[in-house]
């Protein structure tokens, strides 16, 4: 008899839903696990957080994806062990056998020197933190209102975002634009004049990935909005409400929020000296995890490390997804006795929000910003929304975002208490 | 120096609201308080729990509705206690002076004789528990997906709704399509014709407070849905998987839903002599605390007692309303040293709907079911929504719903954990 092999994949990111979509009707039993039951789509996190979005139109049913391809499976569950040996992992329930394994689990915040005070910091890298951001916000606005301290409403209302990369820029303009447009409607014994917003970045540019002209025009749209940039600049400590600087005047705020790094994911199990810097699993140019057989690692938590890439491809979607629909041909010819191809990257640009009519978009040949390059990112985020109803319901927010400078959603649902 | 009097209104709900809008730019200074910052349309709570809805619809910012309106203001605060001596309420942020204090508190669940039972049963008063239904029934079934026993399995999929009033039929009605239409699609390991529905109800109809002809359509409707509706039965004891009913065999559950009553939520300090039969606070015809002067009660949480209403007005939407216009009417009135008019609710009518094309109306005149109905109640809800962007992406989703069979919601953003 013919035993179908199986192939379990880790994660229902980018990388891991296309991989197993590619795998539709193939020789293989698919087995997608998640800790979650929806795939999330992170670029638009910052929105969700900044009231201008709910969490459903960002967040996508899992099993509602593979409805019709007969050969996946998910499992909602924790992966807590990998047993290389055996061939099998170790989860929430149960162990389960796999001929292939996918590790496809992303990246979290990296808080780097900063760790032991994680607890003070706002993240942004998953659905609940985006409505904490959102809920730790908005309460803070209510304290605001029923103190006559300016310094008391400062430490309320300032909010801080370590690091410059497109997470923070995205925040930093959303914010801004709230501060301009919506908040002195909803709150109107607040002098927002008194709210300040500042970016800060250790490098001497926003947008360390992209070309320069884009850190560049980032840098004058934030600061035409009123978001203080500060380059060049390290954060130290944080209590709670003070950030000290180096070299600067500490920052009063009680709301930072950190995006000034991640790091992979890495499941239990594998050796050692498979992890790269920025905790990622080293791959080879199959994206086959170094020293095992059956063992592959795909998106932000691989890293094939050589002359080219000494640091490893840029942790975005579309790496993800390109090494989801390579992978998934490769493991087809293998299967058929086949050679896998080696995995090429093809980079078809980078882009950025930062707020109403702008955008900083690079594309291989060419870099433009401002109000072309905000339309080709809505665009491109629209289309790439899981569901009809997603991207509709999405552009419904958008629009009346546009006409009205309004964020529609600003509900507390659920309280956010800070861990201290 | 002529001073401003003061009205404060204890509750954002649609009395509270009504209240509030309708004494927009009189000779008073108005405060809302509510424990939220938003609205909650609880109509429409049964499709958040049932994810058709995304609670970003059915709720709304009260800041957002005041926004032109300069003479009232919001704050975000829990009413401790009413010190009606000295005209103040204590609450979380700070002492409060009123003039004129009106209670629009509403009602809460009443577990009757369960409420040493009420941390096992789900409860559908507010956003949040309709989100920790959500979330219940879908881990139940991720769960039900591991075991291959059917006994083990129907324990995790059953329902069982507690109470036959509109909130159950409602709750029956869109379960049971989710379980017709959307689940298998889902959940392809289940057998769903294995799931039961049952609604318990203590009387001898459904939808009591309706026509005769509404409730036998409800019954008929859900029966058509395979929900087992239980007349004239009594629920006695529950203890987390196993619901006993007085003289039937026991019901095997982990999710049972009681909608089986409300009672009023009076704020602490009043005397003990204005309770009311529901815990509701008793109330003259002109919806003022009986043995009170500047305190009024309206919606819910209020009962004028009298010969033609012994148990008080019906706890309904449009009675709050009515009773928060007439009041607004009443308080200007007496400002100008005018006689109040005494509070007439007009019934216009009342409605449910049990789901697809399904739904019962009666009017004044007339009592009619059916598709028409439906449509009827739909276009009534969709209308009484705040907000037309909430008007508009409910629209978007009611139309995916009817085309597709779907709904189109599905995420656990989080756990619910039941107490024991």
């Amino acid at each position: 008899m013919y035993a179908r092999k199986r192939v379990v994949i880790i994660g229902g990111g980018f990388g891991g839903i296309q991989l197993a979509k590619s795998l539709k009707n193939s020789e293989f039993d698919v087995l997608l696990i998640d800790k979650n039951n929806f795939h999330t789509f992170q670029p638009l996190l910052y929105q969700v957080a900044t009231s201008g979005l709910e969490p459903g139109s960002i967040a996508y049913p899992i099993r509602r994806v593979f409805r019709k391809i007969s050969n996946v499976k998910f499992r909602m569950a924790e992966v807590k062990n990998i047993l290389t040996d055996q061939s099998k992992i170790e989860t929430s329930v149960g162990l389960i056998h796999y001929d292939y394994l996918v590790i496809a689990t992303g990246s979290s915040t990296n808080y780097f020197n900063f760790d032991s005070k994680k607890g003070k910091l706002l993240s942004l890298k998953s659905v609940v933190e985006a409505l904490d951001i959102r809920s730790f916000i908005m309460e803070n606005l209510e304290k605001a209102m029923l103190t006559r301290s300016i310094t008391e409403q400062q430490e309320l209302i300032n909010v801080a975002i370590v690091g410059g990369g497109p997470a923070g820029i995205e925040m930093a303009g959303a914010l801004a634009e709230m501060k301009k447009w919506v908040l002195p409607k909803d709150y109107p014994d607040i002098d927002f004049t008194q709210m300040q917003i500042h970016l800060f970045e250790a490098s001497d540019r926003l947008l360390g990935a992209m070309s320069p002209l884009a850190s560049k025009a980032a840098k004058k749209h934030l600061e035409k909005l009123d978001v203080v940039v500060e380059l060049n600049t390290m954060v130290e400590d944080y209590d709670g409400a003070r950030l000290k600087i180096k070299g600067k005047e500490d920052f009063i705020s009680e709301t930072v929020i950190w995006t000034a790094g991640v790091k992979g994911n890495i499941p239990h199990g594998l050796s050692e000296e498979i992890v790269a810097p920025g905790n990622r699993i080293k791959v080879d140019d199959f994206n086959k995890v170094l020293g095992y057989d059956n063992v592959y690692a795909i998106g932000d938590v691989s890293a094939n490390i050589n002359d080219e890439t000494p640091r490893g491809l840029p942790m975005l979607a579309p790496v993800s997804m390109q090494q989801g629909l390579h992978l998934a041909k490769n493991l087809m010819a293998i299967q058929k006795g086949k050679n896998p191809k080696k995995f090429e990257y093809k980079d078809k640009g980078s882009m950025a929000t930062i707020g109403r009519k702008k955008a900083v978009v690079d594309l291989p040949s060419i870099s433009f910003q401002g109000t072309f390059a905000w339309f080709v990112w809505m665009l491109i985020h629209l289309l790439s929304l899981v569901g009809f109803r997603n991207k509709l319901v999405t552009l419904v927010d958008w629009i009346q975002n546009y006409f009205n400078y309004d964020r529609p959603l600003g509900l507390i649902i659920r309280r956010y208490k800070r861990k201290d």
